[in-house]
Formats: C-alpha cells, sequence, structure tokens
C-alpha cells in the first residue's frame, strides 16, 4: 500500500491513514485507562459517559468508511452493546481497525473530492467526513482525558501515538 | 489565494487552511461562552484554567507556523500575559488568526513534507507539525467542553464550523 509522494501534495491518502491509525491507537490506550465500572457509569455535568462516547465513535468509523466505499447510506445507530465489559468495547475497537484498514485500500486518490452524504445526513467530500470521523474521535477522547483527571487517573501523553509522518 | 484541485490530492493546502480557521472560529467561540471568572480559575483534577490552556495554543499556532516559514527555533513559550481580561486573549487569538494567514500564503506546496524541528524541539514533517497543532487545539477544545458541561453551560455545537470543503 505504498505510495510515492508527489512533491506538491499536502499529505498523501496512505499518510492520513498512519495518521488516524496512531489516534486510533492512543484512543484505546485512553479506554484502557478507565476502570471498568467508570467506563459505565462516570460523568461530569450531565455529559455521556465513556462507554456511550465510545459507541459513537464506533459507530462512526468503520460504518461511516464503508459507507464512503459502498455508498450506502445507513442511519447512524449509536447503540452498540457491550454487555457491560470494557473487554467487549475493546475488541469492537480492534474490529473497526480492521475495517478501516480494508476499506481503506478502497478508496482510490480520485476520489477525496467526491461529494458524499454519510449516514444520510451529513454532505460533505470524502476527505472533510473522514477528517470529521478524527477530528470527532480527538473531541470526544480529550473528554475522556478529563474524566481520568477527574478520577485522579494519569491519561496517557497526547504526542505518544504514531503521526503518520514516516 | 485559490487553487485548482488535482484529482489525485487528498485535501489542499487551501482547504486545510480554510479547516484550521473552522476549528479556530469554534475555538473562539468556546472562549467566548467561558464566564470571565472561569476563564482564569476553574480547573477539574488538577488540569490547566482555560487561560492556561489557550496560552499554550496561542504560543503555538502562530509562532510554530512563523518557525516553519522563517526556519527558526524558539522555544515554546507558553507564558502570554492576558492581564486577567478575556478580551485581551480574543485580541491575542484574532491576531494570531492574522498572523496564520499571513504565514500560510508562505509554505509552497512543495514544502508540505520538508521534516523540520518546531520549537528547538519537535521533529517532524510540515504537515504532521501542522496536524498535531490542529489535533492539539481540538483536545484542549474539548477539555473545556467538560468545563462549559461542568459549568452547565452549553457549549457550541462541535460541528457548527467551517469544514473548508467548500
Amino acid at each position: 500500500m505504498e505510495q510515492a509522494i508527489k512533491q506538491s501534495e499536502v499529505i498523501t491518502s496512505q499518510e492520513l491513514f498512519k495518521h488516524w491509525m496512531g489516534h486510533r491507537q492512543l484512543t484505546r490506550k485512553v479506554i484502557e485507562a478507565i476502570p471498568e465500572k467508570d467506563f459505565f457509569s462516570f460523568s461530569i455535568g450531565g455529559m455521556r459517559t465513556p462507554a456511550l462516547l465510545v459507541s459513537e465513535l464506533l459507530a462512526i468509523a468503520g460504518p461511516g468508511l464503508q459507507q464512503i466505499v459502498e455508498g450506502k447510506t445507513e442511519k447512524l445507530d449509536e447503540h452498540l452493546d457491550f454487555k457491560n465489559s470494557k473487554a467487549t468495547a475493546l475488541a469492537l475497537w480492534d474490529e473497526a481497525d480492521n475495517q478501516i484498514k480494508k476499506y481503506w485500500t478502497k478508496i482510490s486518490n480520485e476520489r477525496f473530492h467526491d461529494r458524499i452524504v454519510t449516514f444520510g445526513q451529513y454532505e460533505g467530500s470524502i476527505w472533510s467526513s473522514i477528517f470529521y470521523f478524527i477530528d470527532n474521535e480527538i473531541h470526544h477522547r480529550a473528554q475522556m482525558y478529563v474524566y481520568l483527571r477527574a478520577l485522579n487517573i494519569e491519561p496517557p501523553a497526547f504526542w505518544d501515538r504514531d503521526f503518520g509522518d514516516k
């Protein structure tokens, strides 16, 4: 899947993929750091629990990319059942990694500026949709950083990840 | 500053610029939403106050881009003096927007894969450094979202911004 870098490109498809996977590995570490009971119950200011935030992230990443590749427009379904087990959430996280890896190879470079509607509702380009998936993950993961701090647990370092640039 | 989209590009320089500015406008709205006294004092779990988080963001964005353009390697200086006034922070935010706008036009498309060391310390490509600046802003802004929720204040919607794709 290696590709030559055209000198005038900001970022290649392969780099963006690695960059995202680096973020996903960090998010996985954050999930691991949250105690099991807090994963399903902790909240600040009426916000969603870590389990519900992770459920949203899982509902977006793999299924979103699948829609981009296959042109389907299924609705967002955030109701994942973790069976009250963080291990289940982590297994689904790993499964989503594999899904993303599989679908990524099917997005040809020529398609990133195509206009699409993800989840039958969100209009954008393919690149801006993928950026939304990543940005939204950073956003909710950062909220889990605050949860960890409030629980007096040191979160993994924000910079301790693969930036995708090597 | 408009540029033609080469069909094989993931994202153009101009799109990345607009995407970042969209994020910066949202961060500005978040700063505006935080009450003056909480901006300088509120914290959860021993974390930094909004003022200190914003101070870091200001220390990175404009100065970081300046270093990328001018090849300087000044150290990160996060000690900005807001004179205990949120208006000062917002004025510096707007000033940084102008700096970013100015320096962005000076990064030629051919340079995004050049290796650099920002703040004399952080090694990466130009694109990954800029992505770090943006990701770090999303990260700390999301923490301020939690602060706002804890203060029982509705934050601006995460998706209410210019995605840079039009």
